[in-house]
């Protein structure tokens, strides 16, 4: 029986993606602009970044505001839906710390 | 600045395959055969789900027992490191039930 119905599944689909969760440890200390982000998130390509800031902007997870100053300033931050992230992101930091060591990964 | 010693990037290499935490949600419920886990995932190719639980087991997260009857038993279950997961899949479960509804996914 394939669960559908699951919110595991539900919630894996959006988050499983490479770099999604990166993104979401990011904005979770505050709103960034895209250069910041991309140099938090270390290695990733712009292509790539984009892609998936509108993919996590398509599903609310993150809103994009623009201010019209001299040069434009764009900043990504999180929706309530995305702050809620908070505790997936932080039960994965604790596991992180307690079973995986720094010096083994 | 690539945060290598980040423990979310860390569980995240792990956790982020596809497959890899659905297998461990059903785990989650109690040890299973490589057949009740393809069918409770329902999707996922024998070879896929062989390599998956490889990885998992090289890790120590899952463990495989195989028990001298006839025909042999294999069982796949989580090891501590494994159950420790529940407290990440718990908090998937609990933003997936709340912002994705099953009508939306």
């Amino acid at each position: 029986m394939v669960e559908r119905g699951c919110p595991v599944h539900r919630a894996w689909e959006l988050l499983g993606k490479r770099w999604t969760a990166l993104i979401i440890r990011d904005l979770i200390k505050g709103k960034k602009r895209f250069g910041e982000l991309q140099k938090s998130l270390g290695g990733v390509s712009p292509k790539m970044l984009s892609r998936r800031l509108d993919e996590l902007k398509d599903c609310g997870i993150v809103k994009r505001d623009v201010y019209p100053e001299v040069p434009l300033r764009v900043e990504y931050s999180l929706t309530r839906k995305g702050k809620d992230l908070k505790m997936v992101i932080d039960s994965m930091a604790v596991w992180g710390k307690k079973w995986l060591p720094e010096t083994l990964s």
